[in-house]
């Protein structure tokens, strides 16, 4: 894997351009090998080993409301804090490194290729700190997202409730302005919240001294009622404990309570609960109600979690090339050491010739090649939306905001097609393993159902279609979608220099041609629900266009270095040009299937009735 | 589900005519529905409250060597045994029932769908009798078959070693003559067999008295020698525990021995073991060796196993389908009822609007269409290989022998096609469920974690296509793939009458004709290797248009009915049309990626190197 990501960021996305930039200033590619030689021997040594105990021993509520977690839980979340990651891409002024985001990201691969859900659930740590530091006061900040940062709480996302989940609008937790404060509290105008909230990984846990939630919640109206919709919601930090004004327990529980666990069937390393806010079990100072602390404005609650939206989706997708990558080496790694069957034809006709290796057999290469392509893929369209992140954050000027743009595309492909394909690619590697990939004795199992949480998890896959389709492609007149074709059109131009990538370079320009003219086709009607009635197949075709994209533009990479190459790099770049040619020749046809019922707005699943079934 | 069985096997398959067929003739539509009447409410009120049971507690080594199981493996293996339904296909003289076979399966369907691997391994049994009645001797029928068939004892086939799983011509159980015995000993000529067997479902329990192991294993020549390959594996019957010449246990262990439990990641009602053939731990009269008898002849092992592979293949097929039956009624259901979201445009922008039903977003009706498609395509498909089955046994002249060339090309497609498919199908039964589907409180994890399995068993996946491309359509020079043709294009013409299906026939009788030419393309060449370099996605692309055949065949039967039918039964019949729809819309489109690869043997794969990955 090292290898790999090394290529991406050094030969491919060439990071080292960004040291010229005054945030990563300190920073060399000395710097960045050492933080990911640092990251692959953590995540070697202390999160791969334990990776099946923590989903044998799944989490347990114990009998006073906590947490029951296995000792490697708590054994990672140390070995990860101590990397410094947590805040690794943060201003020095809050203890970070100010590393690039495109670096943290490819460092934390190693991390979920060893073991997902492991080390304390430090990116959604990461993530509620940069919530608080974009849009909380400055004693938020120095107060919580500090903590958050330097490892000493950990912070968890409380967006869902029972009743909504993809429908976030109709949340009914309820804040209630708490008589007791004032707007001088120095955390922030005081509510009260009431409300049960769903799905909130490391939600409860004594892995650190304190929890930090970041809930979402509706403050009702004068007339008591709550705001329908979205404008309704607001953003609260409701601590676990409560704290005083220098950031130390006051040895009260706020009225956060456990509900429950939910049993998962994979990425089990991480807790995940039900908690009951203000049920009264904890009452603070005689009265119901958890004590939060409102971020920013009343009712931006919903368009602040958006702004965080695109780097976790891109967390989201990087943990699902990091599993699908997980499987695919330990298949590998098989195929090259097991010895079943013999070779079809002559040479295999004699049945006293010894058993060939798996890896001699086209159909298990096939399957390597196809895992291949997906996780690699995957996770070059990862640190691709990192480096984009980068350049939103340094770039100078249009670059800057084109960077945007572009990544407002990409980001439902990044979630979504990392996991939806290396679901697909640790199949595969279950199927390598025959019987045995079915077992416990062997890891390709777990990774299978690790990974298929990634389709539900940061919005369910379809959202993300009516997302790419219904907006993305659309605001600005397009002017995204077009961005995002210069892009593909550049590298299937600058292929044109190979004759062997040749072919691929016209089946990609033809490719974007369909996806576009599908595109223009789905929206010829005024009514967005015939427009959007296909709008899952047309992600997916969007997805295979933007690996076959990338694809592509790694192949021109690897034939630029080919020439003087190493016999062991040279080998790199022949399964990167090869792999180029498998999707080419299996993958990228499969477009015209889903973009012609996209672009003929096909209305079969619009005009099924239910009693139909 | 019983209303699309019932459709399936009257309106479709025409079933009454078998009643008037000799072997059937005390059979009637009532004995017919009799017998679903019982297996369905047994499934439902036995079987389908403890599918969540046998999957969270898993089958456990005692430190005596037995196997624990829990309660619910005996109810309901009692409970099926009590259907009568282990003997059902059998002669009367055998205690069966002379049921078709294409009943049979249909009511076996909903035990798989209540829950796989439950009622005691009963098809195991049942297949372990086949082979004894096919190829034994007159004793050993008498003193095995008839008590396997009684439900009295449990069979088992103990074909895999852990060197040989898809290659059995290396597996190096040995059988040695045994000196005590003489060719007149009743249970046939006797042996000692040593070696071990893995992969064996049901290898040891106590839900019956004795187990009946059929295990294949190679009798050294005279120099000592196994002979290499296929030809040197004979068959022996293994009792676990002795009998005597009335079938009463003479109280003596057999020397088989439990090594040990595979921890599978599904299908956890049946427990699978690694079992020692001799290795001493329960010496008979002194010597090690376990005893086993000859079935037929020397040599002649893995011919008769593969007599019985279309059943067993059959079997894989229904169990795959009827997995992926409970993850679309579970969704279905599901759907039906959970409220959440709005609809895409201006109906939905209120937000003071209930939430509606998931039915009603296109996307997930695109996730239940896909099902439908899937596991009742697969439905249909092995109910009609059992139809054939049953013409096979009782067809006259031509019939029967046409049947069983049918059957010949099929098999692959039965056995793979809905393996493959109702996994994908289980995989959207999660996905409409939301966070939900993937908890322990809804039942689709477990569905698409048991149905992973069928891939696996039986034959994996890619052995199905290197069958099919590199055997079944080039037998008796291509007169089983012509039968098939001329089957495809006999509902292609007959779907012509109706206007509605026109486009469909079309599109089925372009499909068959690329399908055969990329037969013969493959085949343009002599080496082997080269023409089966794309096997499994020439086998995707024949299960496709075999599902797109059997739906049009469906779609026409649906047409015929319509006029006059009631309210009710036109709205199945509506869904059956819709579902058509769908599959010629987004399914069948799929074949042409896969038929450029196969029909251009993309070398690819082949010519991928271990050193390039």
């Amino acid at each position: 894997m090292r290898r790999t990501i090394d290529f991406l960021l050094h030969d491919w996305l060439q990071v080292e351009s960004l040291t010229h930039r005054e945030r990563f200033k300190d920073h060399s590619p000395e710097t960045f090998s050492a933080v990911l030689d640092t990251c692959e021997r953590v995540a070697r040594e202390v999160f791969a080993p334990v990776n099946r105990i923590v989903d044998v021993e799944e989490p347990r509520m114990n009998p006073d409301g906590s947490v029951w977690l296995p000792e490697a839980a708590y054994t990672t979340a140390v070995a990860y804090r101590d990397t410094g990651m947590i805040a690794a891409t943060q201003d020095y002024e809050y203890g970070g490194l100010q590393m690039p985001s495109v670096i943290e990201t490819a460092a934390n691969a190693f991390f979920a290729t060893a073991g997902i859900g492991l080390g304390g659930g430090a990116m959604l740590t990461t993530g509620s700190a940069n919530l608080i530091l974009a849009h909380g006061s400055a004693t938020q900040k120095d107060l919580f997202a500090r903590h958050l940062l330097s490892g000493r709480w950990c912070g968890t996302m409380c967006l869902s409730e029972t009743q909504a989940g993809s429908s976030l609008s109709d949340i009914v937790t309820r804040a209630l302005r708490d008589g007791e404060g004032s707007d001088a509290d120095p955390f922030g105008p005081r509510y009260r919240l009431h409300g049960n909230k769903m799905w909130i990984s490391n939600g409860e846990h004594n892995l650190t001294e304190n929890i930090v939630h970041l809930v979402l919640a509706k403050i009702p109206g004068p007339d008591g009622r709550l705001i329908a919709g979205v404008r309704g919601i607001s953003l609260f930090i409701v601590p676990k404990r409560l704290i005083d004004a220098d950031a130390q327990l006051t040895g009260e529980h706020n009225d956060v309570a456990l509900a429950g666990l939910n049993h998962k069937c994979g990425y089990r390393g991480m807790p995940n609960t039900l908690l009951n806010f203000g049920e009264g079990r904890h009452a603070v100072r005689g009265a119901p109600g958890a004590v939060g602390y409102l971020v920013g404005e009343p009712g931006q609650g919903l368009s602040y979690m958006f702004h965080m939206m695109n780097e976790a989706r891109i967390a989201v997708g990087l943990g699902a090339a990091s599993i699908g990558y997980a499987g695919f080496a330990a298949s590998l790694d098989y195929a090259r050491n097991r010895r079943q069957g013999r070779p079809i034809g002559a040479a295999g006709k004699d049945p006293l010739s010894p058993p060939v290796r798996l890896i001699e057999h086209a159909d298990v290469r096939r399957m390597l090649l196809a895992q291949k392509t997906y996780v690699e893929g995957s996770l070059a369209l990862v640190l691709y939306a990192a480096r984009l992140v980068d350049e939103v954050r340094t770039g100078e000027g249009a670059a800057a905001s084109e960077a945007h743009r572009l990544l407002e595309v990409l980001t439902p492909v990044v979630k979504s097609w990392p996991s939806q394909y290396c679901v697909e690619a640790n199949s595969h590697a279950i199927q390598i393993h025959g019987g045995y990939g079915y077992t416990r004795d062997f890891p390709v199992e777990q990774y299978w159902r690790d990974n298929r949480l990634n389709m539900i998890h940061e919005g369910a896959h379809a959202i993300h279609g009516l997302d790419l389709l219904g907006r993305k492609v659309r605001v600005d007149q397009g002017a995204g979608l077009a961005l995002f074709a210069r892009q593909v059109a550049k590298t299937a131009n600058s292929s044109t220099a190979y004759p062997a990538l040749a072919d691929y370079g016209r089946a990609l320009e033809a490719a974007l041609r369909r996806l576009l003219a599908a595109t223009a086709a789905a929206w010829s009607v005024p009514d967005p629900e015939i427009a959007l009635a296909n709008a899952t197949p047309y992600l997916e075709a969007f997805g295979h266009v933007t690996i076959a994209w990338l694809w592509l533009d790694l192949a021109v990479v690897a034939m630029q270095k080919l020439d003087g190459a190493s016999e062991t790099a040279a080998s790199h770049l022949r399964g990167l040009l090869q792999a180029t040619a498998y999707f080419y020749g299996y993958e990228l046809p499969k477009i015209d299937a889903w973009l012609a019922v996209a672009a003929a707005r096909t209305p079969t699943c619009l005009e099924m009735q239910d009693e139909w079934y």
